[in-house]
């Protein structure tokens, strides 16, 4: 089966157990409309392509793992749209959750996908209790506080930023979930894949911040300009647009060379080269060489 | 060791893996202000005593289930708090979250929260992998859509409102977990305990009703007459202040008449007959014969 299919498969059969007969409306529908249809659903691609790579011998706890984590990311997108974070009118080409709904049903949409993502793990308990715990600590851990996506945006709280850590649990974390949590659901260990998940984090980070300093608007699906708008800090002002293409293409190396050995190596190798290559910007004409 | 002693100490011991020293500093300081110290913590507490009357044959899985439980209740809390809700200035006499820190600080608190409760159920694995993982599918049904505490919230974003879809997943939700985590915590199975955690609910949601339309704001410690204010269904309007505290009274008795057999059945009844007590509003004299 392809990879869209299983993790398209695994999201709609989660959200499908939000919609009892005794759910609110709005909040039932906001719930599909905040994930369905996604984005380039980068990071469970790479989450089943490492667990793949692994043997993927229980492929309903990867799957659960796949859906798990976009839920994750699919919430903190609805929670960062809202006005008192981004202000964001438009996700994925239409009107950001608050806009269509409302800011409170916003902020339940993004509970409840937080909670619904767990919910998917404790489910797949049933396929392997050792491996759903474990896939339920590492995707806390890089979710919640102190070095997950939650830390990640409270850095921009506070009046002096500790970038390492900021770019390490705001972008970079659900990517090394990803990678650990793919290699979870396949029965190997973690340690070893967080190299990838970080590096492709990085990449990931400096890809958006030249999208958000070059692209237009209409190209990109959400306002642009949001960091310069928010004073946060980023690799093109920092290293140029140039400077940040040629950084983007060293770390992406490095990426594929950390792959560890496994079965499916160089199959993730290919894998990864071409994610990058749906990250990476087009080059504007005055740029190019 | 009292109830209250090891209910503080397990959300402290929780509350401690969010503080890293990564972790962005306000964040990581209002975590612990939306927690400690705390309120009645009378979910956590029915939870310990439906354990013990279980025979709380594994105390660390109890706590940690109680923990998790309380961490959800003051994420909701912070939450429901926002302006976009509540609009609450106080919570527990002092300034509610995004009053003493930010709107963005206390979206991310909630969240945080939220996670930190799973990730302490998925630590709890280490001690006995079936139950954390029960424990885990339960708060989240009951925290989660379509029938937890979000899809509660969700309720009072509809043109129409269920009753009693509303009232069971408001306010009820977190004492049906409350009993049946702590059944499950000591291994029993949750199905019994359903209706005491639905009654406790039922008399809570009755209570604080009464309150909200008898006790001054400086008794409460948060804003009163908000169920009016935001036309909110209540069984005040609904039955008169005298029909309330008579209802109040018969939900209390059968909740008492609920209790499942079990080693500890009688001991467990006077902790909800005192547990009732301390939420039974004191009765105006007005309203006194």
């Amino acid at each position: 089966m392809p990879l869209t299919d299983r993790i398209e498969g695994a999201v709609t059969r989660a959200l499908g157990t939000t919609q009892g007969g005794s759910a609110p409306k709005q909040l039932a529908e906001a719930l599909g409309y905040a994930c369905l249809p996604g984005g380039a659903r980068i990071r469970p691609t790479i989450l089943l392509s490492v667990a793949m790579a692994c043997g993927d011998d229980k492929p309903r706890m990867a799957d659960a793992a796949a859906a798990s984590l976009e839920l994750i990311h699919c919430a903190s997108l609805v929670h960062d749209d809202l006005p008192c974070f981004d202000d964001a009118e438009v996700r994925r080409g239409k009107p950001s959750v608050h806009r269509a709904y409302s800011q409170p049903l916003a902020v339940l949409t993004g509970d409840s996908l937080i909670i619904l993502a767990f919910q998917t793990l404790a489910r797949a308990a049933a396929v392997d209790g050792a491996r759903a715990a474990q896939l339920s600590l590492t995707l806390s851990e890089r979710t919640g506080m102190p070095n997950g996506i939650c830390a990640g945006q409270g850095w921009e709280s506070e009046p002096e930023i500790d970038l390492g850590a900021y770019h390490r649990s705001k972008t970079a974390a659900l990517f090394i979930a990803a990678t650990q949590m793919g290699a979870i659901s396949a029965g190997h260990e973690p340690e070893a894949w967080y190299d990838l998940g970080a590096l492709i984090g990085e990449a990931f980070q400096v890809a958006d911040d030249l999208r958000d300093a070059l692209l237009d608007e209409a190209t990109l699906g959400k306002p642009v300009g949001q960091d310069d708008l928010h004073g946060r800090p980023n690799a093109v002002a920092e290293l140029g647009v140039e400077g940040a293409f040629k950084h983007l293409s060293d770390i992406l190396a490095g990426a594929i060379a950390s792959i560890p050995s496994c079965p499916g190596e160089a199959a993730l190798a290919k894998i990864v080269s071409m994610q990058a290559e749906r990250i990476m910007p087009a080059v504007p004409a005055r740029y190019q060489v």
